[in-house]
C-alpha cells in the first residue's frame, strides 16, 4: 500500500447508497496492484440527487473509470456523453469509462452473465431461451441475449410492478433486434412456463425466488427439466439454490449467480484498463482471505 | 494493499498543480496503514479556477481531510467554512479538516516549523527573531511566530513584489498581536541586516537563497553569527545549506528545511486523524526505500 499510492495515482470508484459492503474495491484494487497498475479504487456513498455533482467529481479528478450501483444506474445513463448499446436501450449503466473527457456508459450484468454461460461452454447465438424476471439483472440479460442474437427470449414475470417493465423491454427489442423473438408472460400461467421451459436451452432465473431466505422456492418443476438445458440463475447467495440443485441432479449444466458477478468485474476491468483481469489469483486470494 | 482499501475507505487528498511529485500520499498513506486507519490519500491535479468543483467534491465525498498547494492555498481560504487564526490573518490554507460537513481550513507551514525548532530545543516565545524573506513560507513564519507570543519579528525582504506582502504582515501582525514588535527593512541594507542578526535569538532564512541552483549564496555574513544564535533554514535541498555549514562552524543550534516539512506533515496528520504521526517509523521506510 504505502509502496503504491503516489502522487501519481489515478482514482476510480464506485457511486451508488448503501456501498460499504461493496466488494469491488477489494477485487480491483487487487487486480490493480497485481497488474502493477497506477490506479485505487474507492466506493462513495451518494444519493440519486447527487448524481450530477458525482459526474462534475469524475470530470474533475479525471478518474479513468468506475462504477454506479443502486439507486444511480438510471440517472448515470442520463448524465454519461455516450451510452453503449446494450446500455442505450435499457436506459441504465452500471460502469463508466472516461477518455480525452468523453464518458462513456456502459452496463455490464448481461456481458458478465452471457461470458459466464460460455465459461460453461454453452454460447447463446440462435438459443431459445427462458429468463424469469423482469428487474434489473433480468433486463440486462435479456438485452444481452437480444445482442447476442438468440432465438428467441420467453419473458415470464408476476403480475405487478415489473411486469410493465417487462412488456417495454419486449418494444425495444422490437425495435432495436427484430430477428429475436421475445415474448412476455405472467409467471402464473404454469402451463406457459411448464413448455417454455421444456422447449427451451437457456433457462434463466433472473428473480429473487431461491435467494436467502427464501432458499427453499423455486419456479420451476424439477419434471420439466430436460438434461440438455442449461440452467443458469443470478442468485448467489446461495451458491446453489433449489433451481440448480434440482437440475443439477437432472443431470442439466448448471450455472450459479457467483460466477456471473466475477465476469461482470472482469468486463468491467477490460473495459478500464484494457487487460484481462487477474481472476483466478484474486479467487484464489480471496478464498485464502476467508479461511 | 489489497487488504487495506474496502468500501468503507474514506477519501482524504491533495489539491493543487503539479502535484504529482508530492511526497504526500506516501507519507500519509504510510501512516494510515501503520496506525490502522481506514483513509486512502491521492493527490489531484486541479487548478486554481477549478477550485469551486473541488469543494464540491470535498463535501459530496465526505474527504474527512487533506491539502491544498499552490496555486490553490489563497483561494481555498475563501471557500472553506472557517479558518484557523493563523489561516485568517495570512489569507490562505494549506490544510482542510471535514467534520461534520463544515470545513475548517488551517496554515500549518509555520505550525511545522515552530514544532521543529522545539524539537532543536529551542523555544519560541519572548524571542528576538530575523526572518528573511516574505513569500508563503516566511509569512506563515511570521505569523506563528507572533501568535507563539515572540518578542519581536525583524522581517527582511529585498525591493520588489514581495516587499509590500512583508508591509502588508507587519500591519495585520500589529492589529491580532499588538504585543509583537514587527519591523520591515530592506535586505540590501546590510548594516541594519547585521545589526538584526547580531542582537537576534533566532534567524530564519526563508528565501530560496542556499536552495540548487544557488547553493554558493547566503544573505548573512558567517562573522555576524553568535553561537547563541538558533539559525534555521527552509531550504532542504541541499539540506545543509552555506548558511547553515557556515552557523554550525560559528558553534550555533542549526535547523535544516526538512524536519519542517516532516513536522508539517505530524501536525496535519494529527488534524485529519487525532493522533500523532508515525514519523520516525516515516523516515526509517523512506531509508529503506531510497537504498
Amino acid at each position: 500500500m504505502e509502496k503504491r499510492i503516489s502522487g501519481h495515482t489515478g482514482l476510480m470508484g464506485l457511486f451508488g447508497t448503501p456501498v460499504g459492503h461493496s466488494g469491488s474495491p477489494a477485487m480491483y484494487n487487487f487486480s490493480f496492484e497485481k497488474d502493477g497498475l497506477d490506479y485505487a479504487y474507492l466506493a462513495f456513498d451518494v444519493k440519486e440527487e447527487e448524481m450530477e455533482k458525482a459526474f462534475e467529481t469524475i470530470r474533475l479528478l479525471k478518474m479513468r473509470g468506475g462504477n454506479f450501483t443502486m439507486p444511480c444506474k438510471n440517472v448515470a445513463a442520463r448524465l454519461v456523453d455516450r451510452l453503449s448499446d446494450a446500455a442505450k436501450i435499457i436506459g441504465a449503466c452500471n460502469t463508466f469509462v472516461q477518455e480525452d473527457g468523453v464518458i462513456t456508459g456502459h452496463i455490464t450484468d448481461g456481458v458478465g452473465f452471457v461470458r459466464n454461460l460460455q465459461n460453461h461452454g454453452c454460447q447463446v447465438a440462435g438459443k431459445k431461451t427462458v429468463v424469469l424476471g423482469a428487474g434489473g439483472a433480468a433486463t440486462a440479460i435479456q438485452v444481452q441475449f437480444a445482442l447476442e442474437k438468440v432465438k428467441e427470449i420467453k419473458i415470464f414475470e408476476i403480475e405487478g410492478k415489473f411486469f410493465e417493465r417487462a412488456l417495454e423491454t419486449k418494444k425495444k427489442l422490437e425495435e432495436t433486434c427484430p430477428d429475436c423473438v421475445v415474448t412476455v408472460e405472467k409467471t402464473e400461467e404454469k402451463e406457459k412456463l411448464e413448455k417454455a421451459v421444456r422447449e427451451c436451452d437457456i433457462l434463466v432465473n433472473a428473480t429473487i425466488i431461491g435467494m436467502k431466505p427464501r432458499e427453499d422456492e423455486t419456479l420451476v418443476d424439477a419434471s420439466w427439466l430436460d438434461p440438455k438445458t442449461v440452467v443458469a440463475d443470478t442468485v448467489y447467495n446461495p451458491e446453489m439454490t433449489r433451481l440448480l440443485k434440482e437440475a443439477e441432479a437432472v443431470g442439466c449444466t448448471v450455472v450459479s449467480g457467483k460466477g456471473m458477478l466475477l465476469q461482470q468485474g472482469a468486463v468491467n476491468y477490460e473495459l478500464f484498463v484494457g487487460k484481462e483481469m487477474p481472476l483466478e489469483e484474486f479467487v484464489k486470494f480471496q478464498k485464502e482471505q476467508s479461511k
